[in-house]
C-alpha cells in the first residue's frame, strides 16, 4: 500500500517504437522506481513487467468506446497521481517530444512546481525505417531528413508536405496513412512520381509489415493489402537501399546516366 | 582468451547522445555479449564497463595525430574482427544511421554475408534539445522538423538549409558549428532574423552548455563564450519554449496580435 507522504515527481519517458528492449536503460530505471505508471496505446505492455508489483498502472490510451482521454484529463491525472502517490512515470510510445503532446504535459506539471525529468525514447521516425535497414541519411545520397505529421489540428495535410516534395530531404510522414493518396499526389505534382517510397506497419513488433515501391504505386500496393491502418511513410532515394530493391540505387544511377546521354 | 571458432556476426549499435544510461536495453545486451567492441569518439567510455572482461575494445575515433581512421579501414576491421573473434559490436555515438556512415558499414559486412543487426540509438538531434525541455514539435506551433548536416562532402553548406529557412519546420543542424555565421545569414536573408535559435554543446553530458537567442544574435553569443567547438544548432519557434525564454512564446503571440492591429 502506497503512502501519500512521498515527494511528488514526474518522469516523462519515451518507451520506444514497440520492441520492449528498445527502451533506454534510464527509462527502465524510472519504471523500476515508479509509484504510478500512466501509459499510452502505443506502449508495449511487456515493458510494464519491470514496474514494482504494487505500482498503480493506468492505461490512458483509447477507451473501450474508442474515444481518447482528453489531454486535459491526462494532464490533471498526472499531477493528482504525483501528489497522491509520489513518482509518476508518464510512459509514451516513441519519443515523448515528437508529435506526442509530451511538452504540454511538462508545461502543466511545471505550473504546479512539480519536478519533471524528460527521458528521451527511440523515435519510430528514425528507428522503424532503420530496423528495415533503410537509413534516413546516406553520404552521397542525401544531406537531410524531414519528419512531418500527416494529421494536423485543422485536419488538412500540412503545407510543409508540398515544400518537402521540392526538397532533396528524405521525408518521413507519421500519422499520415489516411492521407496517403493526397500525400503521394503532392509529390507527383512536383515530378517525384518515380521516387522510392515505403510504408511500414507495426514497426519493430513481431507483426511488422512493409511495402516498398514508388510514389506512383505505393498507395495501390498498400491498399491491396489493407486499408486505413496506421503506418509510417518514407519517401526518398534512400528507400532504394532497402534489401527488397536489390541494387536498384545503382540501377537508377545508370538510368540517369542513360537519360543524360539521350538528352545530350 | 577468445577462440576463433565462433560464428561471425555484427551488431551495429547506437550508444545515444552521451549519458551512458541513454543506451537502449537491447544495445546494452549486445555489449554484454560482445567479443569485440569498436567504438567512436562520441561514445562515452563508461558504457564499455558493461562489456565482458575479456572482450577486445578498440577505439576507432580520431587518432593521436588527430587524423580519423579512414572509413575503408573501419569497414575492414569490423569484418576481420568478426571472422577472428565472433560477435563484433560496432558502437556509434547517437543513432548509427543518422549522418553516421553506419549504413556503409552494414553494406560492407553484408557483402561478406555476415549477419548484421541494427540497434537504434537515441539521436542527439531529437534528444539534446529535449533534455533542455525544448520539443522539436509542439501542437499549435509547428507541424514538422528538419534535420540537416552542416558539413557536406563538398565542404559547402547544404542547399537544403536555404529551403529549410523558407519552411515552418523546426530546423536542427548537426556538425554545423563552423558554418554558424553562414547558416544564420541564410535564415536572415529569408526574413527570419528574429526567429529563436539555440546552440547546445556536450548535450546530455555533465559539462553540457547551452546558448539561447535569435538568429540575429546567436553567433555572437556563442563566439563570446567559445569558438569552433562542436554543438547542435536548433532554429524555430519551439526554441521559445526553453525555460530561459520565460513566457516569450506568449509574448510573441501578443506582439503579432499588436502588429496585425496596427496593420488593420
Amino acid at each position: 500500500m502506497k503512502t501519500n507522504n512521498k515527494q511528488p515527481r514526474i518522469s516523462l519517458v519515451g518507451a520506444g517504437p514497440g520492441d520492449p528492449d528498445l527502451i533506454t536503460v534510464k527509462g527502465l530505471k524510472a519504471i523500476q522506481s515508479a509509484d504510478v505508471i500512466l501509459y499510452d496505446a502505443l506502449v508495449t505492455e511487456e515493458i510494464l513487467v519491470h514496474a514494482p508489483a504494487d505500482a498503480i498502472k493506468v492505461y490512458v490510451g483509447k477507451r473501450a468506446n474508442n474515444h481518447k482521454y482528453p489531454q486535459e484529463e491526462i494532464n490533471l491525472m498526472i499531477v493528482q497521481m504525483a501528489y497522491n502517490h509520489g513518482h509518476v512515470v508518464r510512459l509514451k510510445g516513441g519519443d515523448p517530444f515528437i508529435f506526442g503532446r509530451g511538452h504540454e504535459e511538462l508545461d502543466y506539471a511545471r505550473s504546479f512546481d512539480i519536478p519533471v525529468i524528460v527521458i528521451p525514447g527511440i523515435s519510430s521516425c528514425i528507428a522503424v525505417p532503420e530496423l528495415q535497414h533503410v537509413p534516413l541519411t546516406r553520404r552521397g545520397v542525401n544531406e537531410s531528413f524531414w519528419v512531418i505529421t500527416g494529421t494536423t489540428s485543422s485536419g488538412k495535410i500540412s503545407d510543409d508536405i508540398a515544400l518537402a516534395a521540392q526538397s532533396s530531404a528524405t521525408v518521413v510522414i507519421l500519422m499520415g496513412m489516411r492521407k496517403l493518396e493526397e500525400i503521394t499526389s503532392t509529390f507527383q505534382s512536383y515530378g517525384k512520381g518515380d521516387t522510392a517510397a515505403m510504408v511500414i506497419r507495426n514497426g519493430s513488433r513481431p507483426d511488422e509489415k512493409h511495402f516498398v515501391g514508388t510514389v506512383d504505386n505505393i498507395t495501390n500496393k498498400v491498399n491491396a493489402a489493407c486499408q486505413g491502418e496506421p503506418g509510417i511513410i518514407v519517401i526518398g532515394d534512400v528507400v532504394e537501399l532497402h534489401p527488397d530493391f536489390g541494387s536498384k540505387l545503382i540501377a537508377k544511377d545508370l538510368r540517369l546516366a542513360v537519360r543524360s546521354r539521350s538528352v545530350g
